[in-house]
């Protein structure tokens, strides 16, 4: 085991993923007694932005920490559009917890930093030089740390940092901690790493954060193996991937003759819907075994024909992250919305139209394509193996690649369409899906298609990889941390 | 003016291009006589590598170097398969014209080294090392400059290092050459850069390499504002937002009712056809100045809604470029190839459909398509108004903007597709179009068309800008120093 932690104030757990050991922590609300003991010395926590997720890691905190002495106050910079927001949720200058954002920074023993990344840079050295000495910075993301490794820059050396990371988008951590009150143990699964621990209290301060926040379980990574999969992953299948395929799909079933709305339930309805719960509810393999005959040998083919081409672009997707590329490019656009501001991407047909599809849906109607599932689930699969690939662990690999999707954006995506979807997600993540979605599209249309119409054979080899991948053990390890929730994505 | 020279061998001339000075040289074979003295010291010049531009540069240098007493060889590795390629065109080991690449570095006076980029950075140091002192190396393109940048190496102190950078690819550098025979001054346009010049004799050595491989004129730059614009611009209106724009706007005519070959002839076959030869006879004004009544308002149309996103997608391109991250691209895929050879991109129904249209073609019946001269156009000038916006010379910006797309590239793909075209240049180019190529026409399709779906009014603002643009008489001037030919693609 690479990775390993001690911990003085929860209980470690030690799981088998695919026959490697990983250390974890089981969550839940029966837990939160011990936060104060875990944030022993850390008076007020300050929770700086209000984007993502600002919002849910601030209320879910101030929820699991009621009754306790240990405040948790917004600090965003005077004038903010947010300020409004944050006194909507009810934080306020009136009762001490919503101030100027480095005026929090000073009062914080414990500073969570959730800014957008491409505004970090312009941020960050105030931000190190109003910190308390012996403070603990807290990062909900590694891209701060791949800043400071392009431009050569490091941490400063009188504070702990850390890392929780939720593995869904800000909404979904929010509403499923509501949900937990029901269901125990509901919530989004979190990373964690301790990139500097100059008082031997960073990993307690870790775990107490991730549990606060409603993450069924936690398990370790480091914050650089976390950045390169996260940004990785949502230029992936999360939400780059996943926008390229149903914009290819749809051209190709209304090619082919379907009219335009079966076309959208073909591609966008049933990927977001049954293929995506079945494989929330019974694991990736069982969307294979749900075919039969032409309908299983249809998913075989699109598989074959995919897995390659989705695999040739997401190994550049990861190399470009690992290499400082994305993180760069983030910045740079950055400094372009003041001329270039974020185009929707709604407004084509295809998405007017499934406006029209979600409307007069009838959830059990929804055609679980074999197509489309073969397409999907190939390109799932290529993610997964590059994250092997390059060393990631399998906690990491499934969370980024499986669950992430299939229980947090899927079903947002499925509920409100993909708008919903881009705008609630981190900038990062939103330009990045902008970049790699056309790749996707344009690679899988120029090869895998002509392939599929030529009639390509099976690939037998590709298909036995596919159902004896070691990720499907993995990922029923993890469905058993965790009770099985439908994500309530509504109001 | 910035950037300025002196030669002791040719005549050096003043142009003003919207109202800038620049000082260029025309070419023409009745100066071949002055090659020796401009070559003076120069017993061998190595071509070192036989990719797009090396087959064409060694021979138009061997044809105007015939009967004096310089010899062109060319260098490869051992085993390389282009060594066949380059027998057949007459370079052997048995006449002294074909060695191994370092052998060729060690004895030759003049290094030109054209190997492609992606290898470039696995070869530079052993080049180096083998070079003579106080020869000369010559680039034909930037790159390796923009790579010793991004890894903070710099080149050897005891060579000249020159640049002449022929703007079209390798086949019609050496196909106008060949027309050249009948029509003096038939050529590509050629920028010169002198980087390092430790004897002065740099100047004289590249203008000598300029007008023998038969630039009709040749104006100066610098090595990084090069390897900027020439990126850029094969990623732009060259390649990648043409190959972008062409996908696009087949679909969208298929879409809105045209069979798919009056589809491919109003998209693919009016953009290489009429609209091209227009721009190269008459320049871009012409295109609009050909339409009348609602015709025109439909180029304005498309324009307008076109303009801003082209923009936008351009400036982010030259950015990646500029920044080095495109460079870092090329040599991270370059690394891949291994495991993913880049793949055609002409499987197509599209391009299948092309083939049958280009065979029936009747070139008189290809229509002026409005709709695809307002987008494409409008996507032309947002790259010449991001080079302007970047300090670029007007001759540099028209070349690689305007004279090489309609005069080199357009025509090729015109004659023979997309797939003859993308395979005939360079790999840096390839790569890139097949990276941004999607996104133009990810961008195009998610604001411009539903803009122009939406009724969304001309903006005469727009237009205006478009039609007083200063690239048109620096466009006009480019053209006065250069022989009107028609390249014959043929054979």
């Amino acid at each position: 085991m690479e990775l390993d932690f001690n911990t003085k104030v929860f209980q470690k757990e030690t799981i088998t993923m695919a026959g490697k050991k990983e250390s974890i922590i089981r969550g839940g609300r029966d837990l939160f007694h011990l936060l104060p003991k875990a944030f022993d010395g850390i008076k007020q926590i300050g929770v700086i932005g209000w984007g993502s997720q600002g919002p849910a890691q601030a209320q879910n905190l101030r929820d699991s920490l009621e009754g306790t002495d240990i405040t948790v106050k917004i600090g965003l910079r005077k004038g903010s559009s947010s300020w409004g927001k944050a006194e909507a949720a009810g934080f306020t200058e009136a009762n001490g917890t919503l101030g100027e954002m480095f005026q929090t920074v000073r009062e914080s023993e414990l500073v969570i930093f959730l800014i957008a990344d491409a505004a970090q840079p312009k941020v960050y050295r105030e931000l190190f030089e109003n910190m308390k000495d012996g403070a603990t910075l807290g990062l909900s993301h590694g891209f701060l740390l791949g800043y400071l490794d392009t431009v050569g820059e490091s941490l400063p050396k009188n504070i702990n940092v850390i890392g929780v990371c939720p593995k869904g988008m800000g909404p979904s951590v929010r509403r499923l901690y509501e949900q937990g009150r029901e269901i125990n143990g509901a919530g989004i699964n979190s990373s964690f790493a301790v990139e500097q621990d100059i008082d031997g209290r960073a990993t307690d301060i870790a775990l107490g954060w991730s549990i606060a926040i409603g993450s069924p379980y936690t398990f370790m990574t480091t914050l650089e193996m976390e950045y390169k999969s996260d940004i990785f992953g949502e230029r992936g299948i999360l939400l780059g991937a996943v926008h390229g395929i149903v914009e290819l799909l749809y051209r190709r079933f209304a090619d082919k003759g379907m009219d335009r709305k079966e076309a959208f339930q073909h591609s966008v309805e049933s990927l977001t819907g049954p293929i995506s719960k079945t494989i929330s509810k019974h694991g990736i393999r069982a969307v294979y075994e749900a075919f039969q005959g032409k309908e299983k040998e249809t998913f075989e083919r699109a598989y074959s024909a995919s897995y390659l081409p989705a695999f040739e672009i997401m190994l550049e997707n990861y190399e470009e992250v690992s290499s400082g590329n994305e993180i760069k490019s983030v910045i740079m656009a950055g400094e372009r919305f003041n001329r270039f501001p974020m185009s929707t991407i709604d407004n084509t047909p295809m998405w007017k139209i499934g406006k029209e599809v979600r409307a007069k849906r009838v959830e059990e109607q929804i055609p679980l394509d074999p197509f489309t599932a073969g397409m999907y689930i190939a390109t799932m699969m290529a993610q997964i193996d590059v994250l092997k690939e390059k060393g990631h662990v399998y906690s990491e690999i499934a969370n980024e690649s499986v669950i992430e999707a299939v229980d947090s954006l899927n079903p947002y995506m499925h509920y409100n369409g993909v708008s919903y979807m881009v705008d609630n997600c981190s900038i990062t993540a939103r330009l990045g899906a902008r970049k790699w979605a056309p790749r996707f599209d344009y690679i899988l249309y120029q090869t895998a298609l002509p392939a599929i119409d030529d009639n390509a054979p099976v690939d037998k080899k590709r298909i036995d990889e596919f159902l004896n991948n070691d990720i499907h053990e993995a990922i029923k390890v993890c469905g058993e941390l965790r009770p099985p929730v439908d994500i309530s994505v509504q109001g």
